[in-house]
C-alpha cells in the first residue's frame, strides 16, 4: 500500500467497540430460547435459562478456586452438559479451556497437562485411574474438580476442591464476566499426529466467534440437503475434546437449537436417545458411524431424516450409499485440528439431489465456507488449474486458523510457509469449487515415476461387496521406488471366500475402464482382522508401514 | 477485570492474521459460484466471474483517477450492478464509498458531499441538472465519472474524467487489492431526521462483514418462513443509498446468489423483473409494497413464494394480511440508519404458521440476530420486565453499529450515553424474544397523564375498510396536555362516504374491547388527499404537527 492509508472510524469515547467474544454468543439465544432444552444422556435436562445460571455458578467457583485470567483449565469428561457450560464459563473468565484427549496415553496426557501449563483439571470420575497414575508427574496443576454423574463426593485431601454439582451449588448465582482483547486465547487443544510429541493449536475469543457465524452461514444456507435450522436437534458424536466437537455446540447454542449430550459413546444408547429425544443433526468420523449402523438398536430403528457431517477420514462412497439407505443425510465436512477445524462442506446442490451426482458429492470433500481462501498448489505456490483432476497440496487462509503450535516456533513456521496454512493435503479442485482431497502428501504412493493416490485405490477396494474395511500403503521397492500394498478386513463370513487375486482382479477393472493408473494395482493384497489406527480413530499409516517394512 | 490478564494468542510471524476486509466475502462465492448471474434491469447481465474483472478494472479505473486510500468516492446511481461493482472496489482500494442519498433536495445533497469531503463522484445523467445546480459549491470534489445505460459520452471540460463503461473498458484488468487495517472507514451514509442537518453515519470493513455474516445466520436459520438459502434470487426495492440496501448485496453476494438490480423503481417494471428473472427474495418500506401491489402489472401477476422484509416504518396488519393474500411472504426487519441496520427480524416460528399467531408475528418488531444485545430500558437504564407490555427504550450493542456521529461529538455522545445505543424508539420485549417497537421517543402522545401509543392507533384506523393510509399525531392541548389527531387517506371511491364520526366509533370499539385507553380516541379526524413524508418516505410527523400548530 501507498504512504496513503485507509482512514480508520473515530470511535466515540461512551460507543461499545464490541470485542468478539464468547459471551456474546448468548445473546441471542437467552433472548429468544430461554426454555429451549439442553440433555444430558438419560441423566439429566434443563433450559437455556438454566445452562446460563449454571454458567454463572461455574464462573464464580472456578474464581473460588483462585484462578485468574490466563489460567488454563483443563477438562476430562464425556460428552455432557457440564462439558458445554465449561465451552463457555471457562473462556469467559479469560481462562483457557484446555480440552483434554482423553484417547492418548497416560504418558502424552501428561505431557500436555504440563505443556499446556494447566492450573486446574476437572475430571469424571471414569478416569480417576488415569489421573492417580500421572498424578506425580503435573507439574503445573494445583487443584483438581472430581466429575461424577451420581454425586459421589470427591477424594479428601489437598489436590481435591470438591465434586463438580456440589460446588456449583455452593457458588455464587450470579457471575459478571468482564470484557477484554477478542485475541485472547480461549482454548487449547493438542493434536495427535502420528509422528512426535502431540502438538498444541489454539484459538482465540475472534477465532471461535468467526467459525461459529461462518459454518452457521455456511449449513444454513444449504437450499435442501445439509442445512441447519431452528428446528433441529443437535446432539455430537465427535467428542467435544476433539477440536471442540467441531465447533458445533457454539453454532448450536447460539442457534438456540435443543442439545442432547450423549456421554460416553455407547451405540445402542446413541440409537435411543436419537428415537426419544428426536435427534436430526449429528456430525462423526466414519468409524462411529460404522458402528452405530452395525449396533443392535440400529437394526429396528428409524434413522431418518437424521442429519449427520462425516469428517476426519474420507467417507467411503459405500458407506455414504448404506447411510443414505437407512435415510440418513450424510454429507462431509472438511478440516483438521489446525482449522478450528471446518473449511468446507460437501452439500450438493438442489439440481443434483437424487441424480447420479448426489452420492459423488457427498463424498466430496467440499465447497469452502464463507470468508475461507482455499487453494491447491504445487511446490512454487502457484495455483493448480481447478479442473477437477490437477492435484496440489491444500493451503487455506481464514480467520479462524491457529497462528501457530504452541511454543514450537519452527513447526509454527512450517505450518505457515508464505503466509498460508499448509494442510499437507493433496487434491484437487473443479469448476464449481469442491474440492476433492486425494492424499496425504505423506500418504502418496510415488511409484514408477508417477503418484498413486492411497485413497483412491481404498475407495475402488472397498466398493468389492466382501470388504470390510481398507488401508492402502506404500512400501520402499529396489526397482519401482514404492510399490502398493492392500490391507484388507473382510466382513463377517468372508474369510477364505475372497484371495488375494480376486481384490486385485477387482482393481484391475478399475484400470481397465481408466479410473486409475496401473501403476495403483497393489502387488500384494494382505488379509488382516482390523487396522492400526491413532488415539482418535485414523487410519495409523505410519505404523502399518513400519511393521511391514521391518518385516521385509 | 483484575491485574491479571487474558493472555492474547502467541503469533507466528508468517502466518495470516485475516482482518475483516470487504474483499474476503468473495472468496467463497466466486470459488463455488463463477456462473451465477448478476442482472441489471432488460439491459444486461452477467456471470460473477465477470463481476470480478469488473471490480479489478473499477478498481484500477479510480486508482487512475489520482484516488488514494482514504478517499471519499461518492456515487449516485439507482440500483445497478454498477453500484454493486461500487460497493466493492470501492472501498477494496482503502477508499471511503458515500452512498448519496438524491432524494435529498440539492442543497442537502451539496451539504453532505462536502461534509464528507467527497473527492470524486460518480454521477447518473438523471441526476446532471442537480450537479449542474450544485456544481459551484462543491468544495472538495475534484473529478466526476457519468453513468449512462446508453454510453452517451460525458461532457467535455475539466470536471469530468469520462463515462463509466467506458472508463473502465480502458483500465487494466489485473488489480491487487492490498490487506490494511479492518477497522478502516468502508462506507459513509447521511440519515434524514426530521430536524436539523442530515448527520452522517459511517461502517468499517470489520462492521460490514459482521453485518453480514450475522444477518446471513439470522434469515439462513429460520426452518420456514423469511429463510433465505442459495436457490433464492436477489432484488433490492430499499435504495442501495440507503444503508447500503440494508446490507443485502453484500450477503447475497457471499452466498453465491443470482442477483436482480432493478434500476429506477419503476412498479410495472418490479413486477415484469420479478416474474422474468424468478425473484424470490427483497426488501422495501411498506409504502414501495403498496405501490408494487396497486401497479398495473401486479395485477396478473403471480407474485406468491416472493419474500419480502418489510422494514423503516412499521408494517401494518392490514397490509401483512393483504401481501399474505397474494401469497407474499412478508416479515418485519428493524434497524434503523445508525445500527447498518438489521437489528432483529419478526420470523414466524413453525407451530406459529397459518395460527391466529402467524400475521401478528409477522408484524412484530422480531427477535435479535446473533451477537446483538438487545434491552428495553427506562430512564435510569434499569432493562424493563420482558412481558410483552412493559414499555422502555430501545438500546442495543452489536458489532456492527456506528460509532459515532461524523464530525459531530455532542450527538455522538448522546447516542451512545451509557455505552449503549439509544434508538429513540420505544418498545417491549416478550418472554419469546420479540421486540415490538410502539413508537418514537417523540411521537408518544402524552395526554391526561397517559402515553398513548400513536402507532398503535394507526394500526386499529387502519384496520377500517374505507382507509388507504393514516397518521396520528399529538397536538398540544391546554386541559389534556397533549391530545391525538388523525389524519386519514380514504381509498379510492371512498371520499364522502365515510366521516369523522364513523373512524371515531371504529377506534371506540378498540376501546370497548380493551385494546387502548379512551385516551386514544382522537378529538378530531381530518381527510387528506396524502401525508407528508421525509425524502426516504417516511413519516413526517414533525412537519404533520408544525403545519397544524400554526394553523390553530
Amino acid at each position: 500500500m501507498s504512504a496513503a492509508q485507509a482512514h480508520l472510524i473515530e470511535t466515540t469515547p461512551q460507543a461499545y467497540g464490541y470485542p468478539l467474544l464468547i459471551k456474546q454468543l448468548l445473546h441471542s439465544a437467552l433472548a429468544t430460547a430461554p426454555d429451549q432444552e439442553i440433555v444430558y444422556a438419560d441423566q439429566r435436562r434443563h433450559s437455556y435459562a438454566e445452562f446460563d445460571r449454571r454458567i454463572q455458578r461455574l464462573g464464580n467457583m472456578l474464581r473460588g478456586l483462585g484462578l485468574q485470567p490466563g489460567n488454563t483449565v483443563a477438562v476430562m469428561d464425556w460428552d455432557s452438559h457440564r462439558y458445554l457450560e465449561c465451552f463457555f464459563a471457562v473462556p469467559m473468565l479469560g481462562c483457557v479451556l484446555q480440552t483434554v484427549n482423553v484417547r492418548l496415553s497416560p504418558e502424552q496426557i501428561a505431557y500436555t497437562l504440563n505443556h499446556a501449563q494447566a492450573d486446574v483439571l476437572l475430571v469424571n470420575s471414569d478416569f480417576m485411574p488415569v489421573l492417580k497414575q500421572i498424578r506425580g508427574e503435573l507439574n503445573t496443576l494445583t487443584r483438581c474438580v472430581l466429575i461424577t454423574d451420581d454425586g459421589t463426593p470427591a477424594p479428601q485431601g489437598p489436590g481435591f476442591a470438591g465434586e463438580y454439582e456440589a460446588l456449583l451449588s455452593q457458588a455464587e448465582p450470579v457471575c459478571s464476566f468482564p470484557d477484554f482483547d477478542e485475541n485472547a486465547r480461549a482454548t487449547t487443544f493438542y493434536t495427535t499426529g502420528t509422528t512426535g510429541l502431540p502438538k498444541g493449536v489454539y484459538f482465540s475469543h475472534r477465532q471461535l466467534v468467526l467459525h461459529t457465524l461462518s459454518v452457521t452461514a455456511g449449513l444454513a444456507l444449504a437450499p435442501q440437503q445439509g442445512r441447519l435450522h431452528r428446528d433441529d436437534v443437535y446432539m455430537p458424536l465427535t467428542p467435544m475434546f476433539h477440536v471442540h466437537a467441531w465447533g458445533l455446540p457454539y453454532v448450536a447454542t447460539m442457534a438456540g437449537l435443543k442439545q442432547v449430550y450423549p456421554g460416553r459413546y455407547v451405540p445402542d444408547t446413541i440409537v435411543r436417545l436419537i428415537e426419544t429425544e428426536k435427534v436430526t443433526f449429528s456430525h462423526c468420523v466414519p468409524t462411529i458411524l460404522q458402528m452405530v449402523l452395525g449396533c443392535e438398536a440400529a437394526k429396528s430403528a428409524d434413522l431418518s431424516g437424521w442429519k449427520m457431517i462425516i469428517g476426519g477420514s474420507a467417507m467411503t462412497s459405500s458407506l455414504a450409499q448404506t447411510a443414505r439407505e437407512r435415510g440418513i443425510d450424510v454429507f462431509t465436512g472438511y478440516g483438521m485440528s489446525e482449522t478450528c477445524p471446518i473449511l468446507s462442506l460437501g452439500q450438493v446442490p438442489t439440481a443434483d439431489l437424487g441424480t447420479g451426482r448426489d452420492v459423488a458429492t457427498r463424498v466430496k470433500t467440499g465447497r469452502p465456507l464463507p470468508l475461507v481462501a482455499l487453494r491447491t498448489v504445487d511446490g512454487e505456490m502457484q495455483d493448480c488449474p481447478r479442473d477437477g483432476s490437477s492435484t496440489g497440496e491444500v493451503v487455506v487462509r481464514a480467520p479462524w486458523l491457529t497462528q501457530g503450535y504452541l511454543h514450537q516456533p519452527q513447526a509454527s513456521v512450517d505450518l505457515w510457509q508464505g503466509g498460508w496454512l499448509h494442510t499437507q493435503d493433496i487434491g484437487h479442485i473443479d469448476q464449481r469449487g469442491y474440492l476433492q482431497v486425494t492424499d496425504r502428501i505423506k500418504d502418496v504412493i510415488k511409484t514408477g515415476g508417477e503418484w498413486v493416490s492411497s485413497l483412491q485405490i481404498e475407495e475402488i477396494i472397498a466398493r468389492h461387496p466382501a470388504v470390510a474395511e481398507t488401508a492402502v500403503i506404500g512400501l520402499q521397492d529396489g526397482k519401482w521406488g514404492e510399490r502398493p500394498l492392500a490391507l484388507v478386513v473382510l466382513k463377517a463370513g468372508q474369510d477364505g471366500k475372497v484371495d488375494s487375486e480376486a481384490i486385485r482382479r477387482h482393481v484391475m477393472a478399475a484400470v481397465d475402464s481408466g479410473q486409475i493408473s496401473r501403476y495403483g494395482v497393489p502387488d500384494k493384497v494382505e488379509f488382516v482382522s482390523e487396522l492400526a489406527r491413532t488415539s482418535v480413530g485414523k487410519l495409523n499409516k505410519k505404523a502399518m508401514r513400519e511393521s511391514r517394512q521391518s518385516r521385509s
